[in-house]
């Protein structure tokens, strides 16, 4: 059976309840998603901004703000320092952007003092239920590490494996993506995904399967698998994990299939020491309240494995 | 007005008639295809390979196989270096592969002697009707030149005008494709992007108007190039040629199109002395005579600036 986006707001729900630290909390988008991820009893959040604005917005909107704590913080830069300590010192389980720049957000994430690191390299991951894919999709990295090397594809599956276990799924199949399937030596990003695939092997990378370099349709579709006779490959048809070869590739897959298809999608930033909300303007309200409910299953899975 | 598949095979058929030589003709698959060019009247066709296997596959067809030249040679490589020399010599107009390996024939395709070289390079163009997308869209390069240098742009985005012109566009907008729309000198992608717009600029690259680096949004939707507010930028959503970075982007992106939405596609490889269609087992029956048509209007384009 294929997991949702339902089943991952339903996991959400039966967990003990987690709270969102919200920077810069002034927007209209973000608070819109607040409110439902609260009314779907997905999270509890604090809203840290400036307080006026913020109730201001929400009585615009009919949104019954007495239900989140809200600390007034007027300066932006300040605001998301104050906001990402919660979540350092553990009094909120997950951090989203507001009001204010990515790299402003971003740098109060990477604070040395009161952010997030835990001195892992930081990778994004794009859920995806695709209609016609038997399976839930985890694209990275299409929006944040430009040029991975080796090493930070390894990281990269490491940090998304976590995020494949808190939506249900153990042993999640990867899959380091290139234009063919087989090693051309001519090809670094097809001899990085058969290193990866041997160091998977050799027990080097585990809790997953990975298996490369795969084409985009012998990773997620059984019947162009069976077509083109690929028996003897651990995946076949059936990836979890897309691994792009980098952000260009990544990005321009992530955008044809948001541009040309009826999606549902939501994402978050990891290899931080909560999962990061990092929508962005563009993003739809229904794939802001489905990476609220993925990063409220993945801080669960977090703080498990930290137990 | 929106031109598609139907526009360019109503082009085709009101063209001179144009011949299509086949290498190695005996499979099910390319007589089917090139039976249905004939009766839609987009073309003529020479058959070349085994004339016994040609026919013992049309009978168990039901085609009339009377309706083709066949010339008998069973040898694969013999037939594809005379099928290839049908269009070195003029008497074909556009060549297309059979049952043989991809390797052998393009080896016909780049033979010093009888091949289809004109000097410049060769590169491939995906021709795509994607519903919700207001314009036909070129993508190139995603299955041939693996990673191209600024140069090699230079020369795909020439080879690729003219697909436009045949197809009615003039002038195409040719968008160089990145993760993002500006020029961030860490990434060389964006760096190559900006360099083939300023010798677009200064009459370096003719024919076309490029603007890149360009995210797919952008590049592709209108409404998504308004809500961002890129006012100022030669492309709002309206692009005709899609550049990839490289043959990894491409090719994940063209697979991912094919694989979750419903597309009328066909390709060519083009810088060729004709038009090669090159179309592969897992092509449908559609894109087989897409690529036909597509192929016949083009021929006739190369003639025309020829005579």
């Amino acid at each position: 059976m294929k997991i949702t986006f339902n089943d991952i707001v339903a996991k959400s729900q039966t967990l003990s309840k987690k709270v969102l630290s919200v920077a810069v909390a002034q927007d209209e988008a973000v608070i819109e998603a607040v409110a439902e991820a609260k009314k779907k009893g997905i999270c509890d959040a604090i809203l840290v901004g400036d307080e006026a604005k913020i109730k201001e917005i929400a009585a615009g909107m009919g949104v019954d703000i007495s239900q989140f704590e809200i600390i007034n913080e007027p300066d932006v830069i300040q605001a998301s320092l104050t906001a990402v300590k919660l979540c350092h010192d553990g009094k909120a389980d997950m951090y989203m952007k507001g009001l204010l720049e990515t790299k402003d957000f971003l740098r109060s994430v990477l604070d040395k003092e009161v952010g997030l690191r835990t001195g892992g390299v930081l990778s994004h991951v794009c859920v995806f239920d695709i209609p016609g894919v038997e399976k839930l999709l985890f694209f990275t990295d299409v929006a944040f590490m430009t040029y991975p090397t080796l090493e930070d594809k390894v990281n990269i599956i490491k940090n998304t494996i976590p995020v494949c276990n808190a939506c249900g799924i153990e042993n999640p199949k990867v899959a380091p993506l290139a234009a063919v399937e087989v090693v051309n030596p001519k090809m670094p990003v097809c001899v990085e995904a058969d290193e990866l695939t041997k160091m998977n092997e050799r027990g080097e990378i585990t809790g997953c399967i990975v298996d490369g370099p795969l084409s985009l349709d012998l990773a997620i579709d059984p019947e162009a698998a069976k077509h083109k006779h690929i028996e003897g490959r651990k995946i076949q048809g059936d990836a979890d994990i897309l691994l792009f070869p980098d952000i260009h590739a990544g990005n321009l897959v992530y955008k044809a299939i948001v541009h040309t298809t009826k999606v549902e999608n939501g994402c978050i930033l990891t290899g931080t020491k909560v999962p990061v909300i990092l929508t962005s303007r563009s993003d739809t309200f229904e794939t802001k309240v489905n990476s609220i409910a993925l990063a409220a299953v993945v801080a669960h899975e977090i703080k498990k494995a930290n137990a």
